[in-house]
């Protein structure tokens, strides 16, 4: 399946009729492709057709999926989870009735892996039949991807948007912890749940945000970066598929154009990036999931997290402090640079019997900074390798501009 | 009104007759006095009488109060606005599920102030009905307090559980934040907003939240601190109706037991108390309140937020690197102690036209830490005043343990 790599995106589409006729053409492509993709858990094509005609309010046209860990009023959800468990209408989340009041149009529910824990769903890649879309918001990546929808939410608890969208080949944006609010989402772990937004830019990731969060929605221009660091990363870091050369060749190029840039060490440790987040993040899911009076888990779901159930305190607690240290230390370090930059994922799109390895974006979803990725990179194979961009806390709107930056000379980088 | 003090607590009543017996005199204590107290929005006392008949589960029998910004299926939410708002029901937010799981009964909503911020219900304080309860969580300290329930759940954004238990002279406990999931908890500022749980005694709180927590509640014992700091404050943190003296009168009365008292500074200032919660929560909420599609605002409350709205970030993000670096400086002081003593509030109950002052509340929030009220001591007046414990992030359980056993000495304190 061949995918538009530079799809126009939704804050461009200024006109009612041009918003319109995207509304036309993502039903089209999701009436001819969404047999393969299997994005959505349920959807409504009709209904959205209907709606996407009120194009006069910021969102007017936008077809919007909505991951399926987020309750909405007009479709069930169901968390990943298998038919037989309970699955309720309810009312529409904070983010779904703001957008849905913007005039964004909910086209369905999008597939995201059991409880959002890696067990692959039925969402295949839009670039490959044979590869996975990633998880947890498999789904609300995929949709994006094969142009169904302009704009997909999905959440962030270790890597479950920055790693779909690199995979997909789609800007996947995760904000600072508690600009988005989370209500309406089946918590998973309190201190690490995020809202995560996907599109086909930098600058339209923002226009959904900032019109959720403000009364006018705001389209960023690039911005050119002055400094960025490309820090060394731990060597245990698996990278594969071509990163390691893509992303060396990073430096020459930002150098080329003028742009310091700086590569000291980060004081994030090989095992902050592989442990901190989930010893914060099982001990939470222990206690919530393993009580969860609305539903039924799946068995790998419950050995994983039995252990944590029944240990005592001291490592979250340890884990907790550790956190709290290392996001003054990262942010006092991050604040002197437009971005950090980093791999998005460890490697392409893996086969469908795994949604890969989120090793790349666990420690910045514990520390609470912005990140973003951008489709910059073709794998050996020719499947989407991202960039990650990573600010300090309260920095996103920067990020942002800063990646459409990226974004708008994704032809420039080798 | 006269409010019994020494009132047993719900885990001493073992038996399902002691249980039920329990539930049927609260059930009369409402019926009595509910005119004057008008702890509840709502409520349905003959349901409620039903579903205590089954005590065979850890909560059973266990009548509890939900703060009216919480969503329960069988109740509407109002978030303390006007009948003249949007006002639904829903599906049980998370503790609400996990407590009627657990045999818990849900009696009614109780009374907040309107959206959480501080315009007076129409609660009156069960120990003088010219005093106002506190607030926000007005109507579930005044339903524990009054004898109505044995628990009632609250919410603390600023000093909404703390503040009018001591008022009230109950027991109110603020775990650490992301201990309990705010799900179905309309948010008003994501990286503030906190659970929180009323009861008679510190015991009954962790029994409550254990319960909710693991697969069975725990039932702790008094725990005798070893070494606790009682900071000294800034000066203008204002301090009335004998609160200074019986503070002050905390540190031979410990050391004569034997208790090493330290005595140094806090790292938090003056501005902290003040500020610091403030400038996070006031950006927050107007990003979120000022666009919400479910209600309408008090006109107080929009001219509140609305400057926040249109101002930039640099001050909210000042003010989270802010709360990162304390948080860390003050874990690392608060390790060393089995509590940090304080007043809860800055001095009794006022008069009902407004809800009292959260100064004493605001920073132990917005660091995330433990805190729990105990009522020590009487006002000049004769009113209640709570004694404020808080402790390390993720000592919860220690830390109510500790104000356990100043409870049970509730009688030694001058």
């Amino acid at each position: 399946m061949d995918v538009e790599r530079g799809r126009s995106d939704f804050c461009a589409a200024a006109s009612a009729s041009a918003r319109a006729a995207r509304a036309e053409r993502q039903l089209v492509a999701l009436d001819a492709r969404e047999d393969a993709v299997r994005a959505f858990v349920c959807h409504d094509a009709d209904a959205a057709r209907r709606l996407a005609t009120y194009t006069d309010m910021p969102l007017g046209g936008a077809l919007i999926g909505v991951k399926d860990i987020i309750t909405t009023e007009a479709f069930p959800t169901r968390y990943g989870l298998d038919d037989t468990n309970p699955a309720g209408r309810s009312h529409d989340a904070w983010c779904v009735a703001r957008a849905r009041q913007l005039g964004g149009v909910i086209l369905g529910k999008t597939v995201c892996t059991a409880f959002a824990f890696p067990r692959p769903g039925p969402t295949t890649n839009p670039h490959d039949v044979h590869r996975s879309p990633g998880g947890s918001s498999s789904g609300s990546a995929a949709a994006v991807a094969a142009g169904f929808v302009s704009f997909a939410f999905g959440t962030q608890t270790a890597g479950s948007t920055i790693r779909p969208a690199s995979y997909c080949g789609v800007v996947g944006f995760k904000p600072s912890f508690g600009l988005l609010p989370t209500e309406g989402i089946e918590p998973i772990s309190p201190t690490l749940d995020h809202v995560g937004v996907f599109a086909v830019s930098p600058r339209d990731t923002w226009f959904l945000v900032s019109a959720m969060l403000l009364r006018q929605p705001e389209i960023l221009a690039a911005r050119r970066p002055r400094r960025v660091l490309i820090p060394w990363l731990p060597a245990d870091l698996p990278q594969a598929d071509g990163y390691p050369e893509r992303y060396a060749a990073l430096t020459p190029v930002l150098q080329a154009e003028g742009i310091e840039v700086d590569t000291v060490d980060l004081p994030v440790t090989s095992a902050d990036f592989h442990s901190l987040q989930q010893e914060i993040c099982y001990w939470e899911a222990a206690r919530l999931l393993l009580t969860s009076p609305r539903m039924h888990l799946v068995p790998e779901l419950v050995k994983l997290l039995t252990p944590y159930l029944d240990s005592g305190t001291t490592r979250y607690v340890a884990a907790r402090r550790g956190r709290q240290a290392l996001q003054t230390a990262f942010d006092d370090l991050a604040a002197g640079y437009d971005a950090v930059l980093l791999p998005a994922a460890t490697g392409a799109a893996p086969f469908v019997t795994n949604t890969g390895d989120a090793v790349m974006n666990r420690v910045w979803t514990a520390l609470h900074v912005p990140a973003i990725t951008v489709p910059l990179w073709r794998s050996i194979e020719g499947l989407p390798l991202g960039l990650q961009l990573v600010g300090s806390l309260g920095t996103d709107r920067a990020l942002v501009e800063t990646a459409q930056w990226f974004h708008e000379r994704r032809d420039a980088w080798p």
